[in-house]
């Protein structure tokens, strides 16, 4: 009775392939009918955009002579592709490619609607931002990222819930890196004791896999900053960029400069423990003012301050008592007063981050119909 | 560019007059075209529906003489009212009445889609629930209740999401109630000490204005039943009706008999004090296991079981850290794993309350276009 609507995926990594497994299980999914890896697109045939391929069998997808085999295709290619076929389409961007970010107004333009977990379009440079949206309003395309921010937890439809019913958002705060969840978590235990060295803390960190592969990826605060300027900017503050606003670093300035490479991180692990007392002094003076010390972002509203790094906590706050690898946001707004509105738990990972893409990529179907 | 849609709206209560604060400040909102309130409507005249109700100015809009004035009307009437406009139509209910809840089938039918904070349509027989899905499919139209949950926090959308994109939730548990959350919070501290008589924080919650105007409708633990019946039939269970499970209710057998009237309440207040022992003695037991006793709702999927009741919390639980009058939602899933998905916040209240109303009026609007 509805129209059809037609999927493109780009990326079958963690997210994407729990994001693959959770599609071939959607009642009334839409057409998957490009498929594209790093080297390889697999594709629906044209003109009729049909056989589509089997979301749950993409796999072997490969050797089914019915579908189209192509190298790699450019953002120009796909988007000509997409926007050809018989019927609405979606791109669902599974990579974290800045590149491919920075083409989703090509996409939107020609009313290819976006879903993705991807942060780089959204928290580079504010132009970019400005203009995906300018390009959804003229292709009448959609754009949903819920992923960007807390994976599937709802942290941005709950703020733009909020700024489209007209309150007003004064302050977000909280934890917002699983990785620096569980290392203050662990380093700094609101039961005091215990806890372990800092520099343990980190390799126990990387050995349970709970690091980007190269750990400084998360210790430099790059992530969070990129959160933190998708939240100011929904919130209607103009962030320039995910570096125009204070970051503190957990890279000690002395080593700041080792390569970028698996070596560098082997010598970068084998120094942290030189600055283990450093970090014990930072988790010894927050418990001398009765605290914790937690890595956290805030964006506040009023005096349009963004900052990302250390800050203590009282020990019965909500951030303070955080468990595991969990974030937790709070909105402070004028309808909900002193407490905030808070939502918490797993922020990382394939399944839930796929779910927040599966959630966004049903709610643009019902928006298309 | 798209086509009007149109609103009518009955209630003007406290969630009632937040709504249309909300709905006079909402770009590119719907016309507004009947207000109904127990005694008297105000419509956009016929055939015309034209010109529309001014939400803002709402209380001197009955002296215009370019609107229609009636009586209260019927539910048909409304309904026959709405369909016949010149465009889609959706209704919001800011009532908590059972009878109105009970006609949702009759709009839906004829395509008005349905936004209400009203429990009644919900949480009753379960032959209602599926009756009104199955009008909203016939009818192609929408029914979005948010604010029956929690008021304007993410629940019932994030349960919804967890649902369609085919987790596994396995159990829902918190605090449904800010009345309740309150006077275990103010009660049973987590700090132990403090706290004062039952009677006495039951006195203060009244004289604060966090009760019912029968403040036995909040002790009797059926709000919170019923916001138990709405959440376990989104999780997929087949609750024949909000007392069809174990409800612990907090009036004393020996007062279950007093009037349901003024004099009813005031014979209540004055012989709860006779209470206090039996109380202080369950906050004593959970003392002594060091933990502290709070009024929580639970919905465990894989054992069918509802319950609503008093249960003791880890000190160190969310549950048992909740401030004021606090909701706390937690969902455990598959994917989420041993740390469950977490909402908090103000659950009451008629701006928050409104807030959920408002922003599903616009995911509403979104979809009809």
């Amino acid at each position: 009775m509805t129209a059809p609507i037609y999927l493109g995926v780009v990326g079958v990594g963690g997210v994407g392939t729990a994001f693959l497994n959770q599609l071939a299980r959607l009642p009334n999914a839409p057409q998957l009918i490009l498929l594209a890896r790093s080297t390889q697109t697999l594709l629906a045939p044209t003109p009729a955009y049909s056989p589509a391929i089997p979301a749950a069998d993409w796999k072997t997808a490969v050797d089914t002579p019915a579908l189209t085999k192509k190298g790699a295709l450019s953002a120009d290619e796909i988007a000509s592709y997409l926007a050809a076929a018989p019927g609405r389409a979606i791109l669902v961007d599974n990579t974290s490619d800045p590149q491919l970010a920075g083409q989703y107004p090509v996409f939107l333009r020609q009313g290819i609607s976006i879903v993705t977990p991807n942060k780089k379009g959204f928290s580079s440079d504010l132009a970019l931002w400005k203009e995906i949206f300018a390009a959804a309003a003229q292709g009448n395309a959609l754009v949903y990222h819920e992923s960007t921010v807390g994976a599937g937890l709802p942290v941005l439809s709950t703020l733009r819930d909020l700024v489209a019913t007209g309150d007003e958002v004064t302050r977000i705060e909280g934890v917002f890196s699983g990785t620096l969840s569980f290392l203050f978590n662990t380093f700094a235990p609101v039961g005091g004791a215990g806890g372990g060295k800092w520099s343990e803390v980190v390799a126990q960190a990387k050995e349970l896999g709970y690091t980007e592969p190269d750990l400084r990826d998360d210790l430099n605060g790059m992530d969070v900053a990129r959160k933190l300027t998708i939240l100011a900017r929904i919130a209607g503050l103009d962030v320039q960029a995910p570096d125009a606003f204070p970051i503190e670093s957990l890279i000690p300035a002395e080593l700041a400069g080792l390569p970028a490479s698996a070596d560098g991180v082997a010598q970068f692990m084998a120094r942290l423990p030189e600055f283990d007392g450093q970090m014990a002094e930072i988790k010894e003076r927050a418990e001398k003012a009765g605290k914790v010390v937690r890595y956290v972002g805030s964006v506040d509203v009023a005096t349009k301050e963004v900052r990302v790094g250390l800050q203590q906590f009282n020990k019965d706050s909500a951030i303070a008592g955080l468990k595991g690898s969990d974030n937790i946001i709070s909105f402070y707004t004028r309808r909900y007063g002193s407490n905030p509105l808070i939502v918490q738990g797993a922020g990382a990972g394939g399944d839930v981050t796929a779910m927040g893409v599966t959630a966004d990529l049903i709610k643009v179907m019902q928006r298309l119909h």
